[in-house]
């Protein structure tokens, strides 16, 4: 295996060491990734706790003075620390996973999941396998990073206290986590936290996430008569709660495409204008976008927003699912007695999950018919939308490691946002740290499809910024 | 089986004959409905063909000189035509059915459905078995009619000459009455038709049914992305087919409840004043219909028109089904690819089924929003809608018969709309005759559902009527 790098035009210790120690890198990711730790199958549980093993065993092997496994009601996390010998320095804790998405279609795969192969393609070099990016590739790029860090500065410890947090169940809705973090607060306690588990707009385009966006669910029963009942006798005469429920979710976004639900802009931080420029200038072809991964005809959304920022900036409802009344084949002329809808809504900061519900059951009951009863589920938790402070000196710190990994200035380093949801804000809430993103993904990595690859030249990229990033944390 | 019968201030020698003959029309009744005929269970094919072979000979018994069973592509039907020695005399036809719906949920009926058995109720002895009035009650009262006409008249043969049509597969959807009709058009042919498959109003309120609506159904597809996507990553960028058809369906109907089919309303002969002032005297509790039958919460539908005209006299589309997305437990995050709807519409004159496609298509067309395709569904078929000719002669003498019946006058008579759709149009389009209906039942009668009965004192009535009928026809 092997990649390039830009070269630079000024001295760039960290560089010379990443890219000089290859191999290493290179040889860690190609036996982590042929451990298949699809958490989501219990069949693959020891796979799971074998990864995790691994990764204490290439901790110990880096040098972390601190390497634990901790278990949990799931599948076990991976604790490491590395103190700075300096008693005034701050600690980062680095967060990412070692499990995996399921690999079905396995006929899609173009070559085995979980048999790592390099592909050259039109941007370089890319390593194929299931994990390749989401996440081993970016906790992997920590381990040569920390070496650079070291080696570049000459020193024995790094210039911050390092810990690192790799859990096991994040592509199976992260169920234990929190429990962990209350757990263990006081082993996790840092200044800020640095999540891995993103990515970058573009090839040789340095930018950084800002946010994540949070998620709260509801479910939605609308009930008219008792019992079905034969539309040639009743049919016309009493309310069709088929008709309730698409009268309602109609209403559901305005003309503007805004969300309807009184209250539900209410905590939303307004997009500032330097993110909105920042994020405006990442390039994104938008046809080729519908093209490929979203696979549609047109765009849509909320009036006065670009596709990019209703994708990852701004709150959205979304009707994931829809029944009710007789879907069989044929015809039955009935006025059926229910209908039901799941929703689930996006949230940017300072929405919080547990405001949802009762909007969603109060825009529900302002917009019920006559003889029409609704019953509102939301499930208790969500997940909270999280966001880095962009004017923070860590923010500062990670635009020039960014910045320095791409050969150019920090006011070139672009804002992008992550439209998902995960377990992130759990840390904020739990840490009471700020967040930085720091991720060597691309959009085109094909993550939890067959394929999934990571472009070498930005594993390598992360592998810099990150030895850049302790450097620039302690000044 | 007794039963009573309002005594008369004038000579009545149908109502004598039909009084001091009831054990006639009881036994018969007993003994056909003992023969399980549940057309839609194949298992009970050979009972549908007993049932057919039982009315036969009691035709024959009765003194029809023709009596024949019809074999169909499926259930027999059987004609039977007793010519008039007039030679000037009309020819009326007689349609009903010998088949029975399946009588599930069993464990709801307080007698065996086939087991006949007289219940004292509050409006005289009620006669309970599946098939008691629809459709062997309403067929049998014209067994007795015929003889009660012939022995008040003292004629040998009757005033004008009665065919009757009964046929095997009402029940399940009548698929060979078409063909059977096309192919015994000779045979059939006859002046005016008398349906005897539907009811009156109310006890003691002497009615008649003067229409019955029509069906055409439509399945709705619409697609937006070519897969189901992440809604993490594009929910609230590009079009959800989910919302989509709840914005098309809440437009299906306008604030006033009509429908908004461009077209929809312009073959649709309106409702006389006449006919609005007899629906509007029918006795109807709405309170005691919504708690019972109609087992809603309050009314709904067209504005303008009174529940009793919503149901029967005006057409209306109802969403019988819709489905999309995930339905499973929990949630799942998707954009999904698609969304489906079932509707049918209800149809009155002169609107024609065929038409209704089109309809659907250009009105979904013309509300798709960007990004979304429509593939419309509409099945050959349907049903036409059809009405008696309310100032023809022979609907004179319908109210004269249903009058004396009732010891009224014709004025008195109620008028009625069936909301259900059945085979009748096809007697209309293939037989090019009037339709008059003649029957026995009330909205009362269970049919279709557990404990299904005929009020005696009505299937006397119908006896006496039918009796009437031929002699008013005549004149």
């Amino acid at each position: 295996m092997d990649g390039t790098l830009p070269s630079g035009t000024v001295s760039n210790p960290e560089r010379e060491y990443v890219h000089s120690h290859l191999h290493d890198l290179h040889a860690d990711l190609d036996a982590w990734l042929r451990i298949p730790s699809i958490s989501a199958d219990p069949a693959h549980a020891g796979d799971v706790a074998a990864s995790a093993a691994w990764l204490a065993e290439a901790l110990r092997r880096t040098g972390f003075p601190v390497v634990e496994v901790w278990p949990t009601g799931g599948a076990p996390a991976v604790f490491a620390e590395w103190p700075s010998a300096d008693p005034n320095a701050p600690t980062a804790l680095v967060y990412g996973h070692h499990d995996v998405q399921p690999v079905d279609p396995l006929e899609l795969w173009e070559h085995p999941p979980f048999e790592p192969t390099v592909v050259e393609g039109p941007d370089g070099p890319e390593l194929h396998a299931r994990g390749a990016i989401d996440d081993k590739g970016n906790v992997a790029f920590h381990l040569l990073g920390m070496r650079a860090h070291l080696a570049a500065t000459g020193r024995d410890t790094p210039a911050v206290t390092v810990k690192l947090l790799v859990e096991g169940e994040e592509e199976s809705g992260s169920p234990h986590f929190a429990a962990l973090l209350r757990e263990r607060r006081d082993r996790l306690a840092c200044d800020v936290v640095v999540v891995s588990d993103t990515g970058m707009a573009a090839p040789d385009v340095p930018s950084a996430v800002t946010a994540m966006r949070g998620l709260a669910d509801a479910e939605i029963t609308l009930r008219g008569p008792a019992v079905d009942l034969h539309s040639g006798s009743f049919g016309g005469a009493v309310p069709n709660p088929l008709h309730a429920m698409a009268s309602l979710l109609a209403g559901l976004h305005d003309e503007r495409g805004r969300v309807t639900l009184p209250g539900f802009y209410e905590k939303v931080r307004p997009l500032g204008d330097r993110e909105r420029e920042l994020m405006s200038r990442v390039p994104f072809d938008e046809g080729a976008w519908l093209a490929g991964p979203a696979a549609s005809r047109a765009t849509a959304g909320e009036e006065g927003y670009s596709t990019l920022e209703r994708v990852g900036a701004r709150p959205t409802a979304e009707v994931n699912g829809m029944w009710g009344g007789y879907t069989g084949p044929g015809h039955k002329t009935i006025v059926p007695a229910e209908a039901h809808a799941k929703l689930t809504f996006r949230l940017v900061s300072d929405q919080r999950p547990e405001d949802v519900g009762p909007m969603v059951r109060a825009w529900v009951d302002a917009n019920l018919p006559e003889g029409i009863v609704a019953e509102v589920h939301t499930p208790p938790g969500g997940v909270a939308p999280c966001a880095s402070d962009l004017d923070s000196p860590h923010m500062g710190a990670l635009l020039r490691a960014i910045a320095q990994a791409f050969d150019t200035g920090p006011d070139a380093v672009l804002f992008t946002r992550e439209g998902g949801s995960g377990p992130e804000a759990d840390l904020v809430e739990h840490l009471g740290a700020p967040l930085l993103f720091l991720g060597a993904g691309l959009p085109t990595d094909r993550i939890h499809s067959p394929n999934e690859r990571v472009l070498l030249p930005m594993l390598h990229r992360g592998a810099e910024a990150a030895a850049h990033l302790w450097r620039e944390l302690a000044g």
